[in-house]
């Protein structure tokens, strides 16, 4: 079974589960991460997708996938933080959201829950940023099994 | 811009970088998480993607994110871990490999670098996952924006 072509891609398969809507309306005016100043946004959760948030409570620390539809995919190395006088590194050793696969991470507390809609942050994503995935952050504590 | 097509689907982008080669073979037998037992496997790069590499180390913390190729993606809710006990929970609220867009999400520490192979751990991914990406684990020391 293989959800990839035959060129690797694939298959027109990730479908946004929500999206994000924010006051941060660009790249340049975002901070680069969300404990660096951002705001709280929404997320709002697509109607077919409202069942996956069953247990989701207020309070609860989410990782939020993002997919950074604005980004460059054809980038491999980056000066971090776009500042030239860091030395050059990977994108996968920098949390750029330009990088072969757009996603983006963003752990965040649930503010309020308003019928579809999450109030969630901070979160340096932008308005309109499609959200492919929610997770629980898990606590690990050394010998514990007892998360989700 | 949108990457996405009208059904909302991606359109045929998502692309791996990567792939775990790992002596856990079935999802049966894999544990539910990296630090519940699980080994450390190879994530071996693609050739295309080894420049994005620079400056990964070992030692280094990473998210390995993955895409579960062997998941359903029609389940919204699930009996957490699979105990028919544990009270039904909407997919956000758990780490379940099934949800509609199947993204592992796992820290690792980075254990050797061969050249286009990393040794990570501990991480329950199949033999035969894709990578999609790979991103610091940053520490959130308030007030610090040095991060990469």
């Amino acid at each position: 079974m293989s959800d990839f072509g035959d060129d690797g891609a694939v298959d027109g398969r990730l479908r946004p589960i929500g999206v994000i809507r924010s006051d941060l309306k660009d790249r340049k005016g975002a901070p680069r991460q969300g404990r660096e100043g951002a705001p709280d946004a929404w997320l709002d959760v697509h109607p077919w997708a409202m069942d996956g948030l069953l247990g989701v409570r207020p309070g609860d620390e989410l990782f939020v996938i993002t997919w950074f539809h604005t980004a460059r995919r054809d980038v491999l190395q980056v000066h971090p933080r776009g500042v030239a006088s860091n030395p050059i590194a990977g994108v996968f050793a920098t949390r750029s959201p330009d990088r072969p696969n757009p996603l983006g991470l963003h752990p965040v507390i649930v503010r309020a829950i308003e019928g579809k809609r999450l109030r969630i942050g901070p979160i340096e994503a932008i308005d309109g940023t499609p959200v492919v995935d929610i997770k629980p952050v898990l606590i690990c504590v050394p010998g514990q099994t007892g998360e989700p």
